[in-house]
């Protein structure tokens, strides 16, 4: 038995704090169990009354004779820690918590919190709340609607996470009126000990379980640890589609970021990233999260993005045909026997071509005849029906038909029959049948695209993965000399080594002292070169006029060399000055960046994207969490618009986009190995041609505070 | 009295094809009038029946004595046709053809459609159809439902265009699912009379319409007339906005165009720009639609974009504030008096500052006096409240107070009541003062978001046109002379020319015909230079190695003219070879591209945008309709992302913004005085910074084919 059973599935239920005055929390939390038909013995506790409902009330929870598995308490703060303490003594399994006035209240309510999760954890209790909704289970063998809603919903094959209380009772009503039933509904409140992660694993392992909706605020769990566990719920032995939907997208504080990287990566960057890597669909709205859901429920996955349409009438299929691009799917094109067998069944006027219009005035027939002949078709992955009333429309046939086509065939299909009244029958039908309807074409396209898009996740190829001997000591070294200068950013120079330990290829660079030093490096280096100030003080270089390019000759040089240390000077009269950088010139390239940045609890974020000056304009950028191997690298490359210029637009060559996933993967190791690089921008970095490789043009490496508490805290 | 009266308010309805038999159309129109409640004399018209339910039916029309407004024709094409002869000499007002058959199933229902228009124009009779769902006025003085709609919406303030049939029965079930009511509801269909640009019109003059709604499928509309008339309805005296939902967003074709402009300009590039210019305002969903005519209803604009939250719920509230910022607007910031009115009188837990949150418990007392303290604050543009059912929530008490706030303020206030069940007595009452409420916050924000668009358009100011002076004569010499050469492009160095005709800056370039007339221009020119191949045969320069950039002396340059011939020779051998341009570096810049395409009907359509290699992979463009003056200009800038790296990011110095607001009008002017211009690229065009202006590096201008109709057709 799982420790979760307590909570969705107990056998007894004491609501601490129940009420017999109608509008109080504890009246309505026990009334909603007694009117929902529970189907295990419920129990109020109350002091200060006789009976609650009629049913006997007991006066404390130790007053009760038999084993009680789940306690609901509503009760404030300090009586709920006394009830807890009862609970223990009770042997209690599970506990919710509804009331509120804990952790999100302030220091005190937090200390309860924390006091009561730790006599939980003691007892081996599993503690719902505070601060919560409830939990309902309308399974037939349990029917527990232990919440604020006073409505229980149907059972089925949804089960529901939500973190806000207040959602909960809108998603249920929205439900209700779309027909959707549940299997297991829980409010989390606060988390003080169930969490997502508990709640994913258990879901999983329910059999009345098929799709997994989350409305999330935040997590509070550590990145990669999370990412495992929900790829192996998405794709591992039973694949269960999630589908999330987060709020707060605000990114605070990015204005404060010392690097492009930080600036662009808020924290929803990493809700992204967590979610692209481990396989979860995110929607924007509740409208989303039903269609998908319903999608999911027909359990058939298109094997590739070909879609047939077919419609009665134009306008609807023009907005479907529009809409199949934006959600990721192409329509099909028909093989000649299907075109044949359309043409011998439709009208002369008929559209025969995907997407096939069977015209206004089209029976079941029509429709039956039509969808047959495209599902066979080799080329065709599923279909999308829309059906709008007319004259001669006949919603519960076509219905029917499809119905029965769907049952032969292992293509999914969605359909959207518009209209709410006249074509209701229809609706029903296939619902009854588990076949995805929707009111407008748009939602059907767009819940087929999620369909693709599980499908692909599921049938992802593993790559094999790169093998690199890096040279990790030498970058030690120099993070940890940085350190011992006192210094919290590594220089260009020190940057550009860290990176070539790592396998990057960076440009011949030198320190000189002296003009005469400038000029021997250039005649090695061999010109033109680019020369820059080194100097502690002097971080933007540039402000100080500490940059010169394209210097030809030795003259050139010299002649830099003093006019750079001039302009440093006078810019920063305090600045030491160790000379100048002697590098060279840099070859051509497309510009993109690649940078990191890291997040307490979910560890370090890798960005790459397009480069350059417009970095923050386009966020043209993907984000993973690492450490990350060769396949998310290629992901990765693969999400950006830029990727279509590096992969050779329109017959331009290509770009070194091997070398990319290499140093993506690079970069991975490098900010695993050292926790100490707290946000890392390589920009641009300069890809050349397939087979050139890519050139890092300009590295910014910024270290954590040294403080060693700190250091925990970033590479947690 | 209009002539669209006769359609929308017929004191009496022939229906010519009235049947008895249900599930013909026949039937349903005429029993849908019938049942309807129409306030009319209604007259069956059937040559095989005595009556048709019950009434009393006519052999034909001109059997009737009265006197006949409208004629519903029910009945195929070419009996369609003798019935209008009937109409004619009946001198009926207006014509609804509901059947098909037309236009739309080829060349002989096109000839009797066209057929059929002229006898109508001739009599003055208006005609809508054929092909349509029909005509519905829910007014209580006419109440007639003449459509394939069996449901007779309520009456209301939104007047609704569709060009397609099929969706409008889906429409008006969703409106009776959501309690709208309608003013005037029609279906277009063929659009062989009466057209979007008639209705707009008549519906803009009703006084029962605040609000139009159109599902527009394509417009055969000249684009310029069009924008002045929806203008005039968006901002004139009585400003009426009009929420426009487009299908058929493929743009087909644009892989073959020859420019960028053209490849990137597909035909919703010229709706948007339409809709832009003209300030309608384009939705992508239905739902979307009656959202947003929902706000408009309220008939309350905000002055600006800050906005209040008040919640009771911290979720809702964020999904909320997150969609402030997507939806163009701000979190107003609240006075200090503000913030001392709402703690007095909210508890210590609660939020004080935007958004605003009255905590989990509260009733409707602390609704009132949030709501109250914030819309007086002046740093308030409007309010968005939500509601989320939980213990102590009283909707019909908040709405009250809502209801009660909302009559005192002249800002608009939106609400959304989560939950449809157990809040719904408060979102009737809401609905019934015409305040705006939503089953979801970002469903509210957005639609504020919507009021403020519709307020900026209202408020636009008008800049001061820029005078110009240009070299009009030259220019089209210089286009003759290609023409007179039998090209259809024009050089680089007429394109040139012509650019600097209408006021841009172009580099100085010269055609080289030997090598020492090459380096002649260079010396004047002055050093480095870049040189390029002349040859009407070669139009991809680079493609035949006719490009070579910075030379930097004679010798370099004498080398590269020999080398530029040569290659090119061996890359054409045909190629007449007229010598080489010799043209200054570009000094450097921000790329932009500035762009020309031509639609049939439409007009020429000015770009702008993001230029380089980005172009096609970022589409950061924006387009106008030409002529365009400075506003446009002004306003078409700032629509792209890159603005804001032109407009001085991040403390970068600014471009030169307003050289580029001019070139924008400039272009206009030329392809207007210029119709034989089909496409024209400028990219990139190089853009300096403030005062230095912006250099045009590289330009394309293709000419229409020379046949004079085709050149009619293009500027038309």
């Amino acid at each position: 038995m799982h420790s979760l059973d307590a909570i969705f599935s107990p056998k007894s239920v004491a609501v601490i704090g129940a009420s017999s005055k109608p509008g109080k929390v504890g009246h309505d939390i026990f009334e909603n169990i007694l009117m929902g038909g529970y189907n295990g013995t419920l129990y109020p506790v109350n002091p200060n009354a006789k009976s609650i409902q009629c049913i006997r009330a007991y006066p404390g929870l130790l007053d009760i004779d038999d084993d009680i598995d789940l306690a609901m308490i509503i009760l404030p703060p300090k009586l709920a820690l006394k009830a807890v303490e009862d609970c223990v003594e009770k042997q209690v399994k599970g506990i919710i918590i509804v009331s509120a006035g804990f952790r999100e209240v302030g220091e005190e309510g937090l200390e309860i919190e924390n006091r009561i999760a730790d006599i939980c954890m003691g007892a081996g209790i599993r503690l719902v709340g505070p601060n919560c909704l409830g939990v309902i289970n309308p399974h037939t063998d349990i029917k527990l609607n232990a919440s604020f809603s006073a409505r229980m919903p149907e059972a089925g094959n949804i089960s529901f996470i939500s973190q806000s209380g207040a959602l909960c009772t809108a998603v249920l009503d929205f439900a209700a009126d779309r027909g959707f039933g549940f299997s297991k509904f829980i409010s989390i409140g606060n988390k003080a000990d169930v969490n997502e992660f508990d709640l994913l694993r258990y879901y999983h392992e329910d059999p009345h379980t098929d799709v997994i909706m989350i409305y999330m605020e935040e997590l509070r769990l550590c990145g990669q640890q999370l990412i495992d566990t929900v790829k192996h719920i998405t794709s591992g032995d039973r694949p269960t589609p999630i589908v999330v939907i987060k709020s707060g997208k605000t990114s605070a504080g990015a204005a404060a970021a010392a690097s492009h990287t930080g600036a662009i990566a808020g924290s929803e960057a990493v809700y992204d990233a967590i979610f692209d890597e481990s396989g979860v669909i995110r929607v924007e709205t509740v409208d989303e999260l039903f269609d998908y859901a319903q999608a999911f429920e027909q359990k058939k996955l298109p094997a590739g993005n070909n879609i047939a349409i077919i419609t009665n009438a134009g306008g609807p299929g023009i907005v479907a045909t529009d809409m199949t691009e934006t959600a990721g799917l192409k329509l099909a094109k028909f093989n000649k026997k299907t075109i044949e067998v359309l043409a011998s069944h439709l009208p002369s006027t008929a559209n025969i071509h995907n997407p096939v219009d069977v015209i206004g005035d089209a029976s079941r027939d029509r429709y039956e005849k039509s969808l047959d002949a495209v599902i066979k078709d080799e080329n065709v992955d599923g279909a999308l029906v829309i059906l709008t009333p007319q004259s001669m429309t006949n919603a519960i046939g076509t219905a029917e038909a499809i119905v029965k086509i769907s049952k032969r065939t292992s293509k999914p299909i969605v359909c959207s029959f518009m209209g709410i009244i006249d074509v209701s029958e229809g609706v029903n039908l296939l619902k009854e049948h588990d076949i995805p309807t929707y009111k407008f074409p748009e939602n059907a396209a767009k819940s087929f695209g999620a369909l693709y898009k599980q499908a692909k996740w599921l049938n992802r190829q593993l790559l094999a993965q790169f093998k690199f001997k890096h040279n990790k000591e030498r970058a030690k070294e120099i993070i940890q000399s940085c350190y011992d200068k006192g210094q919290w950013y590594l220089g260009e120079l020190d940057g550009l080594e860290v990176l070539s330990c790592y396998g990057f290829k960076t440009l011949p660079t030198v320190l000189a002292r002296t003009e005469d030093e400038a000029v021997k490096h250039a005649d090695d280096i061999g010109y033109p070169v680019v020369m820059k100030i080194v100097s502690p003080q002097i971080i933007h270089k540039s402000d100080a006029g500490g940059v010169k390019v394209g210097m030809k000759n030795p003259e050139e040089v010299k002649k830099a060399f003093n006019q750079i240390v001039d302009s440093a000077s006078k810019f920063n009269p305090e600045a030491e000055i160790e000379g100048c950088l002697v590098q060279q010139m840099a070859p051509r390239g497309w510009e993109v960046i690649m940078g990191v940045n890291r997040y307490p609890v979910f560890g370090p974020l890798i960005m790459f994207g397009l480069g350059g000056i417009f970095v923050e304009i386009f966020k043209d950028v993907a984000f993973r969490i690492a450490p990350i191997g060769r396949n998310n690298a290629y992901n990765m490359l693969r999400k950006v618009k830029v990727f279509s210029i590096l992969n050779g637009f329109r017959g331009e060559p290509r770009g070194d986009v091997e070398t990319l996933e290499k140093n993506l993967v690079s970069l991975s190791d490098l900010v695993i190995d050292n926790p100490e690089i707290r946000e890392l921008d390589i920009n641009p970095l300069l890809v050349h041609r397939e087979g050139k490789g890519a050139t890092v043009a300009d590295v910014r490496i910024i270290l954590s505070d040294p403080d060693p508490e700190c250091v925990i805290t970033c590479s947690e």
